[in-house]
């Protein structure tokens, strides 16, 4: 028996194929992005000046294609519980040193699970729910998360800009309210 | 001066704060998700056994919520270079452990950069743009490139099924083709 998420990623799946008509995109992202439900042809013709990747929390509230306009093709989009730059660490070096982006756009949000609890909490539930051998392989694991939304944002900024891989990265970071759909700059 | 991805972040969100109307959704990912661009009213009152959370690439070329048919509130999306589980392992472990998901549902696809340099490659590229002190950041980085994308959907279902974390999760594991739009099911 098929699960719901399967059953539906088949059937949204066949009705995105059916009128899929984007096969031409190229592998580096353009970022030179407009508004609009369509990528515009002249996207992977825009320098790697323009060219970015987003970091996003994994949130189910966030759809950051349609909330922050970025059309199939023209960025980078990295997810993880929190939107936390150091797991994003990897994608980020090869997203610029491999393909060529040269910004990063971070997004936290609001009502974000990771202001909810901390290593202590997290590694408590694991023993409590499965018990010492699950508890032993989250024992050195970082959840990393945070109290103050804005104040992470922007030490995830600082965390990025002082690594020495790429220069004349353009860095931005965001926060995004899950109950009104709106984005506000933080740094 | 902001750059285009900034720009178009800000007019992007703009239009879309200015019709959102899905600030209720809960903050755990429901996944009994249907067809369609609006999701259903009902969508957080599903069962913990419907809730899942998809890994897959962080690949420009992909919209997940399009592709994949995941409404806004439905599930949590992971995206990293090469929609590797180990990177995502922070995130399915807060993803199962503290929101109660019982699925993981890993997508890779066609064209993929991963699939083009290795971590030798990608450390003599560091060296040569940027020079030691780059290269020293990405000495010990495993930059988890793979040669077969079917095998790596494999092994990386294989990895996940043997980790202590959780138990009664459902796998499965898709390859998307982004020349045509499609999902093939591989595990």
């Amino acid at each position: 028996m098929p699960t719901h998420g399967e059953r539906n990623l088949e059937l949204g799946n066949q009705a995105y194929a059916a009128s899929f008509d984007q096969g031409h995109l190229a592998l580096p992202p353009s970022q030179r992005y407009t508004i609009g439900k369509h990528p515009q042809p002249h996207l992977s013709s825009s320098s790697s000046a323009d060219r970015g990747a987003t970091v996003t929390c994994m949130d189910a509230r966030i759809d950051p294609t349609a909330a922050f306009g970025i059309p199939l093709g023209a960025a980078h989009v990295i997810r993880n519980a929190g939107g936390c730059v150091h797991d994003a660490f990897r994608s980020i070096v090869i997203s610029q040193q491999l393909l060529g982006t040269r910004e990063v756009i971070v997004v936290k949000h609001t009502g974000c699970g990771m202001l909810t609890f901390d290593n202590e909490t997290a590694r408590a539930v694991v023993m409590k729910k499965r018990g010492e051998v699950a508890a032993r392989e989250v024992e050195t694991l970082d959840f990393r998360t945070f109290r103050d939304l804005e104040i992470q944002v922007k030490k995830d900024i600082q965390w990025l800009r002082i690594k020495p891989i790429e220069e004349n990265i353009r860095f931005s970071g965001w926060i995004y309210d899950v109950e009104t759909g709106k984005t506000t700059r933080v740094v």
